[in-house]
């Protein structure tokens, strides 16, 4: 086995099974906080509840209790395994939301014999929670699941596969394009891959000054355009005309790769193709579509991110879900809205632009990070995530009027610490 | 507001809304950790998953996570109160399964629009957990629910309502038998109540040698009889050939009076009715079916329990749940069968004979408690309960042949502290 392998497994296995467990945070030694916690005294709340259904964010965990939920079809990049084996990646992010931003997950794997029936089942067990986060669902069967969701919940609906990575790329794509004294608007951008995390960036991207006339985005038969007739209605928003066919012809020139497509697909040439200062985010895990070292071997004027923590400007969603989650909780947002995630992407820009404390360098091993082709994206240790993101996303929820609660006095957050003393 | 209202609903909102937290087990501080806990890392267990299931039980928390799921029908004696209004009461069991046996809970509220739509949704998350606690589910439907999901789980689910209560009972009812000089197998027995705390009671009783001809019950419209004809399949299996119609007609003679009312229905007058030593279980609340004073003053031969706990001989579930969930998760049974049932109301007759250490009588303020009329239930701060409860149901699992792993070797269990050491 590999070092990796024996240390994941027995980070997982030992001492106990699993990475999480639920520990009491109200007195429980005697007899009468029993008769509190419990019956006779939990009749209050439940008879305060039933006359304010509100209540239950006063006196029960749904406030700060986010689900997170699979049906293990699309399994990090492992493909569909089933819900059992997606478990552990659940878990997973259940200690992400809790080490980053405090938030308390419960892991929900469903067994559906279908996108309907995973549908129903989600949307009947969400009173339970205050927001939900969807997470390693197919395309396309995940656009219709989470529209519905969102629909028919009042709580925040969010597939983190989707919009987790098109926010965090749009942050480090505007800050590539500034060093590469480009715009969004006028990029000439190629995305290989048309899955939901590709069509999700593409779409935000968009939303942000992007035109879809700049975009070629490409599926396993090749770019897509419009006079294919093979195209399910989220790809066919992508189609454009063109007579370009392959991901060559499309690179001709192009200002920003953007690869999502699972494999090690870019090759030396293709990156020879692309326009000055070209921006390559090859984001497939484990194999990028092109190694940095080849990418910078080959051009000596890329910019480039990749999903991979062991190069520099790693595209990874951490730096999205819990604080935006966070922020959607604290003002009680009832959505998860385009703004909202704008602003996300834009706190996570300005946030590469500021100054590294030098414990984030520290935590990293290296003596000095700052804002330049080396550091685009901010990093996942940086405790100034909680404090500008989470705060970007409460404003933008309450300027577009989603929330149902002010502005909270203890914010803009210091720290994590304060999500623990509120 | 009285002042159980007042310290119940600070207790449930001071400092933060709720009483569970959900924390991290494993060490999260470098970047090194969390590539084992996340990405790449975790693709190791979930690779292993998909290869066995089993080794669920081995990376995730699975294995020791109980999901207390409701409706919210039939909350405590409130009524059906909705879904969202139990969360307090569910949150409040998981507490008491973290308390007294180490459990970690997800409590899940439904809501469903049938019996069939919460079958479908508790199936199909049901891989997520190690065991399925059912709660404040309403008759009938409880009983349909229950079945239809022990059948198409292979992990154990239980209705506390009914067989927790039961399970009780059933301990506090030999107990009280030996002492009154009778036998389960000769006493004439009347259950006021026909919900699914009695009927579940009395079929366990029955199962443990009591005489279905022996048993008068009664609902609203009287003694269950066979001439009526408006019984449901449950309440049938009580019906007997008699001419009693009235509770005062039902007593006349009887050794056993359980109340499961949900009210004061229990007169001086029907006690007298009642042959010598008459056991009266009063276990609705707040207002048992007859007050333990009344009952004192109008009969001196009386053994009495009820359901509160400033009471001697309390009715409590959380002397089962907890510790019957423990044993058979910890052999991993397929069920919680009858036999695992009666072996948990067993150990706990037996352990309300063994005398009780000073701390416990301590914690309850007490100079003493001994084996009789006044003790014949053990106390839920008793330590020895995981010790002999929990062994007993996991014995009776082995034997019985729905264990799926052995008996541990740390079994028997010298304390809840064994609980976190394995």
């Amino acid at each position: 086995m590999s070092d990796l392998k024996t240390a994941a497994l027995e980070y997982h296995a030992q001492p106990r099974p699993g990475k999480l467990s639920v520990e009491l945070t109200k007195p429980t030694s005697t007899a009468r906080d029993l008769s509190l916690a419990y019956s006779p005294g939990v009749a209050e709340p439940v008879r305060e509840i039933a006359r304010d259904a509100e209540l239950a964010y006063q006196y029960t965990g749904k406030g700060n209790l986010v689900a997170v939920i699979s049906d293990g079809t699309a399994i990090l990049g492992l493909g569909n395994l089933g819900p059992l084996a997606s478990k552990p990646v659940m878990e997973g992010k259940g200690v992400l939301f809790k080490r980053f931003a405090g938030i308390d997950v419960f892991d929900i794997e469903v067994d559906a014999e279908s996108p309907q029936a995973f549908i129903d089942t989600v949307k009947r067990i969400s009173i339970t929670f205050g927001g939900i986060n969807l997470e390693d669902i197919k395309a396309p069967e995940c656009f219709e699941i989470e529209r519905a969701l969102i629909e028919q919940c009042n709580i925040p609906v969010f597939h983190d596969d989707q919009h987790g990575t098109a926010i965090v790329t749009a942050a480090g794509m505007l800050n590539a394009l500034e060093i590469a004294g480009k715009t969004l608007e006028d990029a000439k951008i190629v995305c290989l891959g048309a899955g939901a995390a590709a069509i999700s960036c593409m779409k935000l991207l968009v939303s942000m000054g992007a035109k879809v006339e700049n975009i070629y985005m490409l599926d396993r038969q090749g770019v897509i355009h419009s006079g294919r007739t093979d195209l399910n209605q989220y790809k066919a928003v992508f189609a454009t005309e063109t007579s370009k066919r392959t991901l060559a012809e499309a690179l001709e020139g192009a200002d920003v790769f953007v690869g999502l497509s699972g494999a090690d697909l870019l090759s030396a040439d293709d990156l020879k193709r692309m326009a000055p200062n070209p921006i390559v985010f090859a984001c497939s895990n484990p194999d990028p579509e092109i190694k940095p070292e080849l990418a910078h071997q080959t051009r000596s004027d890329v910019i480039m991110a990749t999903g991979r923590s062991d190069y520099p400007n790693q595209v990874n969603n951490v730096l999205g879900f819990p604080f935006i989650f966070r922020g959607a909780l604290d003002i009680r947002a009832t959505v998860i809205n385009e703004e909202m995630k704008i602003a996300a992407a834009y706190a996570l820009r300005d946030l590469a632009k500021l100054p590294v404390p030098q414990e984030v360098c520290q935590a990293y091993g290296v003596d000095e990070l700052s804002f330049g082709r080396g550091y685009i994206i901010p990093k996942p240790m940086d405790p100034r995530l909680i404090t500008i993101v989470s705060d970007a996303v409460a404003k933008a929820a309450i300027e577009t009027g989603v929330a149902t609660r002010p502005y909270p006095a203890h914010y803009p957050l210091k720290s994590i610490s304060d999500v623990f003393s509120h």
